[in-house]
């Protein structure tokens, strides 16, 4: 029987994960923020009470599938998919992969560690970006639709490169580069071209035909394609979350997307609570003394190569001057995905405590710089909104 | 990392249990004996594609603290309490434990074990009998009213035996037994007359001052305060899903109730699948075989005493004497607190997988020897009602 201590440590993650999602309303912060901070505080840096065992790592990696699976839901890919998102997200992916790699190579890490924290750099988070623009009333704008846009596609990009990072040994050769950038590309066009009508039949058939009286129903059925789809991306060598996201994006235009939304929407809640809490316990408050001028100098590269990939190819796509900067800003701050690719490469031993550690605080510096550059872009005070129902997954917002 | 195989089982799992549901709706069984079957196919004695490990354990282990709290939610404790639901319960409680005890001893079980085997006998799983009654259109009667009362006292009453049992040694001293009762006691009527205040006046000035914007947070913190007792009944020596009862029993008079249902409601739907498939793959079929006529025995034993223990007290307290039969029989089969107390025993080493089995075996014949003497009783011819909804949880019907 499983330690039975698990009750109280999970007990304490939700209560210090509602502390953390009550503190980010107050000041204003993107809800992982907070609770990230309430889980360094848990954690073996501040007051020692949890640590990251195995239990804790398989309710945080069930977190991580969970939390895509309903980004996936959300993505609707067919609206998003412009070509010119697709260069503001593949620029915005390819400049800051490099730039991160370039930045860790010049601070002494190895090739490897380079690429992965580069890696870590590559996805926007768009939860702060989309709340202060609704703030300041410009969520319907035309910038925030590209931004909302590339950030979908600049998720699946990122995930595609954490596969191939991954599967890549330690001894990199070209070709076996190739061969995974293949089956990558493969299976997530395989999914979206196929998967999407065979997954939609698959679970509008069984919803209508075989448990018209029990619709709930359908949401175990969803859950339990996401696992198997998640098992096989990961048998084929990608990770394990690109499979629950795709499963997500091919389930979104199902007749049963609201019941697997709602069935999604407290397991979200308490998936979300439990994964951030966690992505604070394995933080080392040490790291950010220790590699203080690397966390400065990955912030900065993080910032100044989405202004320039994401930024630049919108002024190029036809946005004006000031729409592009405000583009390459709002696309700046790293969240979710930078947090699972960074745990990823943890929990495999690819990077160290430390490095994983400077990447969470380079995310959320890229957070707050984010909010002082874009409130003065739009020359916005902070308006005294009052505030709606928190936004529990920021990736929620990309709707 | 945890091992990735775990999402292929759980995919699995999901899927078998889908398959489960449906034929127990086809064959008008229980939704838990449906879902058991299919497990005891997953598991080694047939297919041999999942097995009881660690991971399992721990989804096992959670399933049984959230089926325990949402049975707690439904159980409005003060409408049920009886002086006459009281003794149909006690007596229905004590009786079985008793008859399980001396059958379990003369079939050669050692003292420890035949304890353990008539605690299983003690609790009623209401679910088929209130399907039964629903169908033949007998629910609202004064009969099927005293049932569902006497069943949740009988819940209480079998948690507590369990917590006594468990925490008794394997050298049986009388001082011992009457201190964990004691203890027990006192934690169930303290939880019952000050918890049920401290913890709806916690959750309602949360939720009325604190989380007004958002209400799902009092999801989170109900979760939190279920782990948060099950851990404090455990640390008192007492079985942690007591606890998880009792939070639910508590928290059901509370404003944030429906929250707390409505978020419970898919986890109850994927944990139960998951529970009970595990209680499926737990059982070893051979069982069946070597401990045939222990079985036998076994399920004659659990209906009769419950015949006896219930129907007899019924009869006594007022009931005309076909009414308190059928009292006896509704009470008679053995559900989900059965197969907790039973796979607790098995986890713990007090009971063999085969003990273990057999109590699993005995649960399956409690319910359709019910089925058949409820109809007769009553007369009913089989009706084609449309089938409703599934009850996932049979404890719900309760509320």
């Amino acid at each position: 029987m499983a330690d039975v201590k698990i009750f109280l440590v999970l007990a304490l993650m939700l209560i210090f994960a509602i502390v953390g999602i009550l503190l980010s309303k107050r000041f204003r912060q993107p809800v992982s923020v907070g609770i990230i901070i309430l889980g360094i505080l848990l954690g073996p840096s501040v007051l020692g009470i949890a640590e990251y065992d195995s239990t804790v790592a398989i309710i945080a990696q069930l977190g991580s599938i969970v939390l895509l699976f309903v980004a996936g839901l959300n993505s609707n890919i067919k609206e998003i998919y412009t070509k010119r998102n697709f260069y503001v997200a593949l620029y915005g992916a390819l400049f800051p992969i490099v730039g991160g790699f370039v930045v860790s190579w010049l601070f002494g890490f190895d090739i490897y560690q380079s690429i992965f924290i580069g890696a870590t750099l590559t996805a926007t988070c768009l939860g702060i970006t989309s709340s202060v623009l609704r703030e300041i009333g410009k969520i319907k704008t035309e910038t925030a639709k590209a931004m909302i846009g590339a950030a979908v596609i600049d998720d699946i990009i990122s995930l595609s490169i954490l596969s191939i990072v991954l599967s890549v040994p330690q001894q990199v050769g070209a070709g076996t580069i190739m061969l995974q950038l293949l089956l990558v590309m493969g299976f997530v066009l395989a999914m979206l071209f196929f998967g999407e009508r065979l997954l939609t039949w698959i679970i509008d058939y069984f919803t209508d035909k075989v448990i018209r009286h029990s619709p709930r129903l359908a949401f175990v059925l969803g859950l339990s394609l996401v696992f198997l789809f998640s098992y096989i991306a990961h048998i084929l060598g990608l990770a394990a979350i690109v499979g629950a996201f795709l499963t997500g994006v091919c389930l979104s235009k199902s007749k049963a997307v609201n019941i697997l939304l709602a069935g999604s929407e407290y397991f979200e809640i308490i998936f979300t609570s439990v994964f951030f809490i966690s992505i604070g316990i394995v933080v080392d408050l040490f790291a950010f003394v220790s590699l203080f001028w690397f966390i400065i100098a990955l912030t900065a590269v993080a910032i100044i190569t989405k202004m320039i990939g994401s930024g630049y190819t919108a002024y190029k796509m036809g946005f004006k001057k000031k729409d592009a900067l405000i583009v390459g800003v709002g696309m700046a701050p790293r969240g979710e995905v930078a947090f699972i690719i960074a745990l990823n490469g943890f929990l495999l031993g690819v990077i160290t405590k430390e490095i994983y550690s400077a990447i969470v605080f380079m995310s959320f510096l890229t957070t707050v710089i984010t909010i002082v550059l874009l409130k003065y872009l739009y020359n916005a005070k902070g308006s005294k909104s009052v505030s709606e129902e928190i936004d529990f997954i920021d990736l929620k917002v990309r709707r």
